[in-house]
C-alpha cells in the first residue's frame, strides 16, 4: 500500500503513515474505514482531491489553541499532525485545542483517540462530514453524521473510548445487511411512506437514514458541525455538500493531559470501579456479555494478530491492479 | 425563593444566585428542573445533603487546568463558579477546563453553557448523575443519564446549544405522559418481557429507560462518567449508586475563547449559513418547522416575559408553605 501511494506521487513519509494506519484499521476491525478503502483513497490522489505533499499551515495560535489549514492533504496524515499538536499544547497548559480546516476525510475517527491514549492524554476530538443524514423532522439530509470521539487511558493499555457517528447506522452498514437479508436491529430511517423502518433497503432507496436518539443525535450533530467550522474557519456541512467529493472537512482535536491535575494511578482506580460496576450489570436476555466502550476492539486485534487480518479477495485484487 | 433560602440557612449571595437561576430555567421553559423543584432543594438542604455555605476549594491547578472539591455547597453556585473559573483560563490560554468533584446537582445543565455563551465564549459541559439508566444489553440501571452540552455563541444573543441527556426519556418526561395516558413518540425503554416499547407505563415499572441511540447513547454515557469522575478524582456513578441521595456528582467544565483564533465576524457568518441551510430542509408530513439546537428556548423565553411563567398551584402553594 505504501509504494502503490509513492507511485501514484505521495512522499514517502506520508504515504507509510496512510498505509500503517489504514491496515491498522483492518487490523483493529474497522474494516469499512480500512483496506476496503484504499482503492478509493488512490482514486481521490488520482483526481487531485487529495494533494499528497500538502502541508498543514498555522494560520493562528494563542495559548493553548492553534488552528490549521490542512491544504487538501492526506486525511489521516493531517489529522495525526493535529493531534500531535493538541498533546503538544496541553503538555504546555494542560489542555490543548487544534482546529483544522480543509482536511480530506480521516477514516476512522478512533485512530486519533488511540493517537492521544498512547502517549498518556485523554482526549475529545470530532470532525463533520457532508450531507448524509437528515435533519429531525427533515426529509433531505442537510446534516452529516459527524463522528465524535471520547477517549480516556489506562496505564494497562486496555484504553476507554467511544467513536460514534451520529447517524444510527451508518451507509455502509446499511448496505451489507441488504446484500445479505437482513433488517436492521432497531429503527434505521424511513421508508418511502415516511414511516420508521428496519428495512435497509427502504432505507437506501429513501436516503433518510435516522439520526441517533432521533432529535438528539440531530442537535449533536449540528452542534458538532458549528464547532467544527467555526473554530477552524473552514467549511461547514452547508459547504462541503456543494463539492463533487466529500472533503475541505473541518475537525477539532483537544487533547488533555489529566496527570497535571490528578494522579495517573487515581484515575486508573476511579476507571477501574466504573468498569467494574458496568459489567456486574445483570444481563438481558441475548445479552452474552456488557463490555465498556474500547474493550471489542482489544479481542479483534488479538484475534487478527494471531490469525491474520480478514480482507475481501475483490478488495486485495483491486489492490494489487493498482 | 431567596428569603425563604435564607431562613433555611443559606447566605443571602449564595441563596440569591440559587433562587435567580431556578426562577430562570422555568422562564426559559425547563420547568422540571426550575421552580417546580424548589421545594426538593429546599428539603436536600434541612437534610444537609447541601451544605449551604460550602465554598469549592482548589485542589490542583496547571495551565488551564484547575481541580476544585465542590464540598457539597449548593450545585448551582459551584457549577457557575466552575464555568467562570473556565472562562479565566480560557482568557488566559485559549481554553480552559475545570473539573468539580463533591457537587450537588446542577439541575439544568444549559445554565453553564448560556453562563459562557452571554461572555462570548463556546463551552462543553457535563456532569454524571445517580445510576438511572441500564446499559445497552443490560437489566438494571448502573449508568446515569449524564447530561451533555455543546454551545457556541452568536453575536445577536441568538446562541446554538445543545443541552442533551444521554436516556432518550427523563423519568419526568414518562411520568408526564402516564398521568396524561399518552405513548411516548418513540421508543422510550423495555416493558416486562424484555421488549422495546413506547408506553410510559411500563417502562416505569421495569425502570428500564432506553439510552438515546441504544447503544451509542449508552457508551456516551460510560465516557462521560469516565471524565467527569476521573479528572475532577471525584465519584464515578458507581459510587454515587450507593448514596442515599443523588449527590456528590462530578462535573467538567471546558470553556473556548475562539476569538482568539477566529474572528467573531467569521464564525458568525459560518453560523448563519449552517443555520440557513438546515432550516431550507424539505419537511416531513406533521413538522411545522425545523429549529437549530437553542432556538426553541428563545421563543419560550419571549412568551413567558411577555405572558409570565407558568406555574403549577400546588407548586407554588408548596413553595408558600416552606
Amino acid at each position: 500500500m505504501r509504494d502503490i501511494l509513492i507511485s501514484h506521487g505521495a512522499p514517502a513519509d506520508k504515504a507509510g503513515i496512510v498505509a500503517y494506519e489504514m491496515a491498522r484499521n483492518s487490523l483493529e476491525g474497522t474494516y469499512t474505514h480500512g483496506i476496503n478503502r484504499f482503492a478509493r483513497l488512490v482514486k481521490s490522489v488520482d483526481a487531485g482531491t487529495i494533494v499528497p505533499s500538502a502541508e498543514p499551515e498555522l494560520i493562528a495560535a494563542s495559548g493553548g489553541m492553534s488552528r490549521y489549514d490542512g491544504h487538501m492533504g492526506f486525511g489521516i496524515v493531517n489529522a495525526i499532525f493535529a493531534m500531535d499538536r493538541a498533546m503538544d499544547l496541553a503538555s504546555g497548559h494542560g489542555i490543548g485545542l487544534v482546529a483544522l480546516a480543509r482536511n480530506n476525510h480521516w477514516l476512522r475517527a478512533a485512530t486519533y483517540g488511540y493517537r492521544a491514549l498512547e502517549q498518556g492524554y485523554a482526549a475529545i476530538c470530532f470532525t463533520n462530514t457532508t450531507n448524509n443524514m437528515p435533519a429531525w423532522g427533515a426529509v433531505d439530509s442537510r446534516l452529516g453524521n459527524n463522528p465524535f470521539v471520547m477517549a480516556f487511558p489506562r496505564k494497562d493499555g486496555k484504553h476507554m473510548i467511544v467513536d460514534s457517528a451520529m447517524s444510527q447506522f451508518s451507509y455502509g452498514a446499511l448496505e451489507v445487511a441488504r446484500l445479505a437479508g437482513r433488517q436492521m436491529s432497531v429503527a434505521a430511517g424511513f421508508d418511502k411512506d415516511g414511516r420508521i423502518t428496519t428495512d435497509p433497503s427502504a432505507v437506501l432507496e429513501t436516503r433518510r437514514p435516522l439520526s441517533a436518539g432521533y432529535w438528539k443525535g440531530s442537535a449533536m450533530s449540528f452542534m458538532i458541525d458549528i464547532f467544527s467550522a467555526c473554530l477552524s474557519g473552514g467549511l461547514p456541512v452547508a459547504d462541503i455538500a456543494e463539492q463533487e467529493d466529500e472533503s475541505a472537512l473541518s475537525q477539532v482535536f483537544i487533547a488533555i493531559d489529566y496527570r497535571k491535575i490528578v494522579g495517573e494511578d487515581e484515575a486508573d482506580r476511579i476507571a477501574e470501579r466504573a468498569i467494574g460496576y458496568l459489567k456486574g450489570s445483570t444481563k438481558a436476555e441475548g445479552t452474552k456479555e456488557i463490555v465498556y466502550p474500547g474493550e471489542r476492539m482489544l479481542r479483534t486485534r488479538e484475534e487478527n494478530l494471531r490469525e491474520g487480518i480478514p480482507v475481501d479477495e475483490r478488495v486485495w485484487s483491486e489492490i494489487l491492479s493498482l
